[in-house]
């Protein structure tokens, strides 16, 4: 009986709340769906600048767009914060062609290209070692010497999320290389992270093990990752793998910051950002275009509907998440030196689909809380809070202050088609899927900002 | 006490039951995402046969596509069920050209589609007047006499869902043409249903109310439609429309219906299906392309984990939904003619899209049957159960045996980009995602045939 008064003196408080939150909700889905920039602002990210590695000239161009195109879009001020960046060159056109297939003069030539951060050597030729996995390589470890180790590993197809399978096989890009050149290998080709139709090579980033040679690295398009296996059951066969890849000195790169100023606690940030730098191969379009556009669409919507944040909410172009995550890192320990109060962070950085939910690293209260507000959410499309981490831009965060972090949860089975393919164009991003990101984003952040995390 | 006592009793029984059902859903979605043909089904639907409204040679060349593979992916019996379906053809390519604008010489081409089932009458030139909806039309009947009513009516953007759209304008395709030709129109032009960042035309069915002349009527693409109404608003003009459509006389088609066989309750009826029809004007990939191999993969992959039903299965691809639901209604009749038992019906026409849910027309006892299986379906996908209705051709079985009848609901903002568009096309469609369909589908009909509804 107790609980039934107690229902009956806050309910109708309750429902006050929560009819007024309805409707700043639904204001700013309107605001979105109705005049939302954010597809007309991803084209001219990804048309006027394109593909934007940190340490490119593109970069730098994409920084004082950022900047202009927040000041245009509603900032109480926008601001650039320096970074150190590494600046890694592909430095020309990435090749692998297979020849003497049993002893003959035939040839065939794969879709590659060099992983990020390898070092190219010209043209390295040598017989290949078609592997499965990392045990496989083990077990064979003596045959290793001298060879191009070929890792087939690809995405178990079983998995219902791709991002389990990119994590399985994420491995294989990163270590795999330098798992070679320990037992001798004198170039990597790894299958490329898909489930694509498509033969696109995905390039990403690797990383050296200093106590090895720095071997070449190539991920093969995956209809030539299939021929590769195919001929390796039946025949030797050598390969020619030509890359170029080399750093340049690290170079100053900039995270583009802009605020809105909170009106009860101004020293207290929400943070909400996606990262300005891209591969160089295409035009970064779902990574991560669509993380930039959702931030600048979330400030532009609050400031259109008039919205006062009570928290300063920060909205952050990020930059070189791709291969150092220096923007991201930068940002948390810029925030610890100045002895920031961090409340939550959230990103945008798996798409620009259509949202399904949010990722979050937070404490089981964060979480009840979290998804006690999933009535107010799920009419726009997120409909579930997992605990799958947060984005790596806001980690830091997380690492930093304990506060929880969060990402954008889209609709992932097309993701890994693109990414980090040459088919990361504009063209392949959904005007209203992309919208939709932003007005879920938009409404979380709204949550977080009135009643805390 | 006594309910923790009957926990412990119950909690046992239950999630052995639910682990063993885990197990099955598990075992059917690693056969469909393993070894899955309906991405190369469709592929041979759409490239080998194309476009096939009911009447068509290709109609009929898809109704033996579909018995044949059928009965070479598991069905215990395939069988023709036969009804005559009406025959429209579009009698030629289908043209609109803005004439005469403010008095000058000027013309402009506008990309057109005829309705389905309109009447042609060759070319129409007369004067436009261009309004944004039925309420503008009352007010402004007395300007319609001998004119060519364009109704400018789009998409709400701001609804999440665009099904409710699709439901909102739905009305200017189906009775616009006789809505205005009751006020003396001579020809109709409606904006496509959709709200595409494309200029294609999408056609459709409309249907004429036999009170008023027959007018001819066509839809427009949306670029197209936006400069109509921009040009409206500054100046007079003329338009010349020309569309040829017409129908034959109605002509035989069929259902393809395979089964497999109850163990338990052979005569009692669950159904699966789709429709194998589709316009002219495409390869009726996403409508309904995929509805036709999700019912075929679904009853592949239930015969290659051996699972035997309990009730009988029937897997059928419905004729002529597109512009008669002659196939559904006749299914409907048939079932009822035989005293047949039915028990449930699941459709799939809304694409092949990552699955969200399902929606049911059932009542509620039903619905909280179902919801109480949706952990068992979540991690595949579907996470809610709606009430927006089920699919067309199943819903005579509604109305016929007040049974529950439902329809998958994939994601639906890409929907209308192809919906009755010639872009509705093989190329559209994505394999994880369609194989994704079948998986939670396959899921729900194993619930539904191991506990009832």
């Amino acid at each position: 009986m107790k609980k039934i008064l107690l229902a009956l003196i806050v309910l109708p408080f309750l429902s006050k709340a929560q009819s007024a939150d309805e409707a700043t909700i639904k204001q700013l889905s309107d605001e979105i769906l109705r005049n939302g920039k954010a597809y007309d602002l991803l084209h001219q990210l990804t048309k006027d600048i394109g593909g934007r590695l940190a340490g490119s000239p593109q970069f730098a161009k994409a920084v004082q767009w950022g900047k202009v195109t927040m000041e245009q879009n509603g900032a109480d001020k926008v601001y650039l914060q320096e970074c150190m960046v590494p600046h890694w060159v592909r430095g020309g056109k990435d090749k692998a062609v297979i020849t003497e297939i049993d002893k003959k003069k035939a040839t065939q030539t794969l879709d590659v290209l060099a992983l990020g951060n390898s070092l190219g050597k010209g043209t390295v030729l040598a017989e290949v070692l078609a592997i499965d996995d990392f045990a496989e390589l083990e077990r064979r470890k003596e045959e290793v010497k001298g060879k191009i180790v070929y890792y087939n590993h690809g995405f178990d197809p079983t998995n219902i999320k791709p991002f389990i399978s990119y994590g399985q096989t994420g491995p294989y890009r990163g270590a795999g290389p330098s798992r070679a050149a320990k037992y001798g290998a004198v170039g990597v080709m790894i299958r490329s992270l898909t489930e694509s139709v498509a033969n696109d090579p995905h390039t990403g980033a690797m990383r050296y093990n200093d106590s090895f040679p720095k071997i070449p690295a190539i991920a093969v398009g995956p209809r030539d990752a299939d021929a590769v296996w195919e001929l390796s059951k039946k025949s030797g066969f050598k390969m020619s793998m030509t890359t170029n890849g080399h750093f340049l000195p690290d170079t100053i790169g900039h995270n583009v910051i802009a605020e809105l100023k909170g009106t009860e606690f101004p020293d207290q940030y929400i943070t909400v950002g996606g990262h300005l730098d891209s591969w160089d191969v295409n035009e970064g379009a779902m990574d991560d275009g669509t993380g930039v556009v959702h931030t600048i669409e979330i400030m532009r919507a609050m400031k259109a509907i008039g919205y006062k944040p009570k928290h300063t909410i920060r909205f952050v172009l990020f930059a070189n998440e791709e291969n150092g995550l220096r923007g991201g890192t930068k940002y948390a320990e810029e925030a610890k030196a100045k002895g920031e109060k961090h409340v939550f962070a959230l990103e945008s950085d798996a798409g620009g689909f259509t949202p399904r939910g949010f990722s979050i690293q937070g404490n089981t209260a964060q979480m009840t809380k979290l998804r006690s507000w999933l009535p107010l959410l799920s009419p726009y499309g997120a409909f579930e809070f997992t605990t799958d981490g947060g984005g790596a831009d806001v980690s830091p965060l997380n690492r930093t202050f304990g506060i929880p972090v969060g990402e954008l949860n889209p609709d992932p089975q097309r993701y890994f088609d693109l990414h980090h393919a040459r088919s990361d164009v504009f063209e392949n991003v959904h005007k209203r899927e992309l919208l939709l990101g932003a007005v879920n984003m938009a409404a979380l952040i709204y949550l977080v900002d009135k009643y805390g995390l």
